[in-house]
């Protein structure tokens, strides 16, 4: 099956970005890169078939392209971000940047950030920073769509932790990015826009019984009824440890809403015009604060390595290392093209139709 | 039903490690302290019911309690130790101290630590830094007992993640402590005391099926055959989620093992007379890099308790913030003594037997 190309989606996605949500150019640059990046790693969760809800939440008034994100306090260890309602690539981007300088600088840094928007797959800003050899982390809060343990109430968001370490060679980076549910919201959305049913044991319904169906789940996150929703990773109760992914999701909370002051997931998204508020937090820090970075990176390699070689489950014939699937999907997108789904496809026509492209 | 108060068990585990394992006066009070905590908290896996464990690992050369830890790279910003082999607690606290000195100057500071031990219950180390204020963190490799995504073979530690987040209230404090597979491998441990079945879908044994026989598990962890064993935080596969918790185990795993060059988990306790080789990684930072202390600790704090107001689900009346649990059950160790398992009761005796207590 043949794809789009990387380059006519990100040119596509480019004058989608201008032409109907008005972005400037910069924004709609790194906010396309995100899109398409997603897509061509195969987490069409959040590929180019966000681009509906980012349109939808611009008119809403919870994004302003045209605004620009400030540096409010600063140390040689930490930064400040008031994302003033911006873009989320741009304002993460322009965020990892400046903790990649610092750090270069003082060994370690930290950011919060504060009235931001969906920055797209977090991965991506962890990734910067391990591309420039450092061990790289982005966290953010998101709409409310989790359930903590023994709550029925949605008051988490999918609340993502990643994290990126180098290990000296590109193709051998750990890039772990996992939202603390047992799936991300976006992974809902794709079960919705093929209109399959849902594994049991990812979402539950207002009454807190099993929900497999996509649609009506993606529905109920978007009504007034503020029960029924994701459950974190171990699932319901505390047997096989769902206290611990609530646990993980409530440390991406705090970290992201409680240092910045800015809201959390469960009251992002809830005064059109003034943004949505969504909060997060990065960070970074050099491998030679703990010796010969060289050493530190081959020995980090031989670890995984070593894991790769370990002997395998039946029916199995590789063990995987985080960020190494997506990667050689990209790779083989690159060669081949990007593969859409369906509705996808129809998105974008819709699209080109529109733009008369 | 009474139990044996804090400072009796103190003072009893006081004895045995002073008497019995000839621990240093040092090193003995800050290991009794890290057991006695495990056990007034209801964390029995990490309680008094380890001292045989620590005597064998120390018969057989894996712990040396004269050595002293020592800091072998140091910036403003982090620590590089070497542990020595001495007594995990030990190093531990040795560690956790200097990374509070060194973020209340500089605002944060990390720190590698190889050749270690078992150093109890990792959320005691991220609370230290959290009774000063600062969000503390603490991760730790340990025996190999866990499979990998597709693997069947043990190759990484129950590698837990401590982060403890201060609200300015001590009673509200998030504390996150938790081994990284469905369960830590002490519970394993307590149902085998205990002789309980364990739930299913926490282990399975060397052909890849469910195990809930927990002396089998135990046995197996210790057998020569390196296969079967804990699952990670989602289960077995990638549909709930399993993947996530491999990640998590394995990134506790670079960040302990690999950073500091030490052994990884499937490495450590292989050379008896030459230490267990376990390796943690710690952190500490200041609240007031991101703002007025006071305003965070505040937001913190409500964000917690709009979490335990949410509507529960039903047959729930409460929703627990992490670290709370624990919490209340040591206010009622304090105030009604620390209720111990049988087996550890006739442990203990055995010792006062043979100490002639």
């Amino acid at each position: 099956m043949k794809g789009i190309s990387y380059d006519d989606l990100m040119s596509l996605t480019l004058d989608i970005l201008q032409q109907e949500l008005s972005y400037p150019k910069d924004k709609a640059e790194i906010t396309a890169w995100t899109l398409v990046e997603a897509d061509a790693r195969g987490v069409s969760s959040h590929g180019v078939a966000r681009l509906p809800a980012y349109q939808k939440q611009q008119e809403k008034g919870f994004v302003f392209p045209e605004n620009e994100p400030v540096v409010e306090l600063e140390t040689p260890v930490s930064l400040v971000i008031n994302g003033n309602s911006c873009v989320g690539p741009y304002i993460a981007d322009f965020t990892m940047q400046k903790i990649i300088e610092k750090t270069n600088q003082t060994g370690c840094c930290l950011a919060s950030v504060k009235d931001s928007n969906h920055y797209g797959m977090a991965g991506l800003w962890a990734e910067k920073a391990a591309l420039s050899g450092l061990v790289g982390m982005a966290f953010t809060n998101t709409l409310k769509c989790c359930l903590v343990t023994f709550g029925k109430e949605r008051m988490l968001g999918t609340n993502p932790i990643a994290m990126a370490i180098p290990s000296g060679e590109k193709h051998n980076m750990f890039l772990l990015d996992m939202a603390t549910p047992v799936v991300a919201n976006g992974k809902v959305q794709v079960y919705d826009r093929q209109t399959k049913p849902m594994p049991d044991g990812w979402c539950v319904d207002e009454n807190g019984s099993p929900l497999t169906d996509a649609t009506r789940m993606n529905q109920l996150t978007k009504t007034h009824v503020p029960m029924g929703g994701h459950l974190f990773l171990g699932g319901q109760g505390e047997i096989m440890g769902g206290h611990k992914g609530y646990g993980l999701g409530l440390l991406v909370e705090l970290l992201c809403s409680g240092l910045s002051l800015g809201r959390a997931s469960y009251s992002t998204f809830q005064n059109p015009g003034s943004g949505s508020g969504i909060c997060h937090f990065f960070g970074a820090f050099r491998l030679d604060l703990f010796g010969d970075a060289i050493s530190i990176k081959s020995h980090i390699s031989s670890i995984l390595n070593d894991i790769r070689k370990s002997a395998k489950e039946t029916g199995q014939n590789r063990i995987y290392i985080h960020g190494e699937k997506e990667r050689e999907f990209r790779e083989n997108s690159m060669k081949n093209g990007i593969v859409l789904d369906e509705a996808t496809e129809k998105l974008l026509d819709k699209y080109k139709k529109k733009l008369d492209i």
